[in-house]
């Protein structure tokens, strides 16, 4: 075939084993992914692909395994700047006495270099994607914007004046502003983000959902998250969290419920009606002691679930190939069924079903032509990942995010050779432990 | 201080902290270690430790983490040639259609390269001494005295023929052949280890717990593991599996019950009143569906407890680092009580718990002068490691194997900058690849 009927693309990545997470969770192997500009253009056997295409870099990775960018679907990012800083601790000791007083130090140029610090150790890890609710959400945006990472950020909105915006109803409007300001923005999504029921009125809960409707965007809610929270709902509102937010009309397909732990089977039955997603986030429900989501219940009736790490001061790390492997183990031992939520099944939480909850569906979480390249390689070239008789298995039962050896976001290469390559790691850490004496003192 | 006064010694070990794990869980930062021979000798301040001895050679880690090398109580090394090879299936299943077609292609050639499989793993993330129970236990011995890791090996007993050593009589003379092979192998240990109370009769577990008291040894049994196993056993023998070892007067101090996940009141209690002791093994626990094992519970009352990973095929990797995090968060949320099981008590599971019920107490498990010089160094020069506010947290919660950086086991290096110095790892893992071919066919 003469040369110049090649159609010429930017990157074609070669692997053992590309997994593509579509719909029929095809595995081709070895295969190949080629890219153009933000996007994947083609995607299966590397001969094929290879006969077809002129690109311009090829990526091989004989012993690799190619997978659809991690996305984590619930994090406070630079929150990263608190990891370590109390645990153990009975939850209102832990909230008063150490994160609460440390939050008071938070501003624009903490919220910055927390989240840079985060987004380096997301993308080292194979995360592409992240969902943020914090304080100062437009510095969480900068730094996602610089970074390179993909991003849906949101700022933390409740009924009590916030250190960013101040009183409580100049909050829609930072958030009207923060979403005009990333409107057509190629990576960065706003979403409305209040926090609890506990913390917004039912007046208020009600405005931002319409703020959200006006921008078509994820309302996103803390909800269900302890037994305590469920209580004090039952007795403020009559209604559990879940019964709350349905009676006043806010559970729809754009509500996003985080954590989701207390359910009772009405909760379960208004979630799968309403077309609400949920995000998982089983290793901050377990180290603070809230209980373990019915993830499986929630999946049987068709409920859209991500995969979050919650924030570093509840987990504490944002890796997502470890929440993989205790959310599947988790899953089967509450259950008492060893075949709860199996690694397919798992790993599509932290990829496809992270896409649906976000309002990114066909846009990431899969390989195929069409969406946006953002891509992993994991080296499978390691004594914890030999022999391999199932990629899946190895993701999300043996693999860790150290494993991870290349990152593309956006058509854009983060990472290679488990180097970052967008920003300076070395300043941000420097920064970080700076802001962490400040941060100390309390 | 003229130079002459100054002692010798072969290594000294810097490092911005040094966890002693002693009894006082005494951290020193900056700290030091010093080796002489397979010893350490001194643990202290730096300048104190530099001012007194005269170094061969000096590794300094300005951002490391020194602590004891991790302990994995309780395993079945070769497994990691099965890693992945059935995942989320009934056990049954699992067990009569994937592990035990697969188990019939063990031998001594199959054993001996699988144990090095994991011993590379072990090491690379930070595991210094392993008790392994499998068969063809003079391989896996091999194994661990090449390689230069610390090892308890015990050739797996029961009433059936076995591979190895034919009928069931025949395997006290192997254990016993075996145990004086290894007299006074300065890392290799030899255990009696009889399989389970529902595959060895009342008869044979006492022989067995004669052998073990001749050589001075621990025996060791899993216990308790399913509540199969429990109404299993109170069935045939009237006895919880804890009640039939006391009535047998198997219960005792040189005892270890590996998993012990469905104990009662009165079973907590004898193990208590015997100074058996227990490892935990959290996450083939959940794997399997087999249940929480009341860890807290066993702690509180002085029942010494390790941690082990079990074998990589209900695992699926030997990471303790990852086991330490799982194990803390699955007390909390088990216990719904958020300072279950904190950092620093999890840390001692994996150190000095692991080495007092495996019978070496004073000689591995701190950093004190007189333990062997097993150690370990952290790389805390990483995003996710930064700011570090508790050096324990971060062990537990926030690190993994992939984040060790230097092994030294008996006073050797092992492993420096990531690398495997004491066998070639890409010959391992070529010839795992290879018989996993064979194994596959089942």
């Amino acid at each position: 075939m003469p040369e110049m009927t090649l159609k010429p693309v930017d990157y074609l990545f070669r692997a053992a084993y590309v997994l593509t997470l579509d719909e029929e969770n095809r595995v081709v192997a070895p295969g190949a992914v080629a890219v153009r500009g933000d996007t994947i253009v083609a995607v299966g056997p590397a001969p094929e692909l290879e006969a077809a295409l002129a690109p311009a870099r090829v990526l091989d990775y004989p012993l690799g395994l190619l997978l659809p960018g991690l996305i984590n679907a619930h994090t406070h990012a630079a929150m990263s700047l608190f990891r370590g800083l109390a645990d153990d601790l009975p939850l209102e000791d832990w909230l008063n006495s150490h994160i609460f007083p440390a939050e008071r130090h938070l501003d624009r140029e903490v919220v910055y270099w927390g989240t840079k610090l985060a987004v380096a150790e997301m993308l080292l890890s194979g995360t592409t994607c992240f969902c943020d609710m914090y304080l100062f959400a437009d510095a969480v945006a900068r730094a996602a914007a610089e970074t390179g990472i993909r991003a849906v950020v949101g700022e933390v909105l409740y009924d009590f004046p916030s250190p960013n915006y101040g009183p409580p109803d100049d909050g829609l409007k930072f958030t009207a502003d923060l979403c005009r300001a990333y409107q057509g923005h190629p990576r960065i999504k706003v979403a409305v983000q209040p926090h609890a029921v506990y913390t917004c009125s039912p007046d208020l809960l009600i405005k931002r959902k319409e703020l959200a409707d006006r921008y078509d965007t994820r309302w996103i809610i803390h909800l269900a998250e302890t037994p305590r929270e469920v209580a004090e709902c039952q007795a403020r509102f009559g209604a559990t969290p879940v019964g709350h937010l349905e009676r006043l009309g806010l559970l729809q397909p754009n509500t996003v419920a985080d954590h989701a732990v207390v359910l009772n089977e009405v909760d379960l039955e208004l979630l799968a009606a309403s077309g609400a997603g949920v995000v998982h986030c089983p290793e901050s429900n377990m180290k603070l002691a809230s209980g373990i989501a019915p993830v499986t219940e929630l999946l049987a009736r068709g409920v859209p679930v991500g995969l979050g790490t919650d924030g570093c001061a509840s987990n504490n790390n944002l890796d997502l190939l470890s929440e993989l492997d205790t959310a599947a183990k988790l899953a089967k031992v509450r259950n008492l069924d060893p075949t709860a939520l199996p690694a397919r099944q798992a790993l599509g939480l932290a990829t496809r079903g992270g896409a649906q909850v976000l309002g990114l569906e066909g846009v990431v979480g899969q390989l195929a032509p069409g969406f946006k390249a953002d891509l992993v390689v994991i080296d499978l070239d390691q004594p914890h990942l030999t022999p391999l008789y199932d990629p899946y298995s190895h993701l999300v039962y043996a693999a860790s995010g150290g494993d991870v050896q290349t990152v593309m976001v956006d058509g854009r290469l983060l990472v290679a050779d488990r180097r970052l390559l967008s920003f300076e790691v070395a300043e941000t850490m420097a920064r970080a432990r700076e802001l962490s004496r400040k941060l100390k003192k309390g």
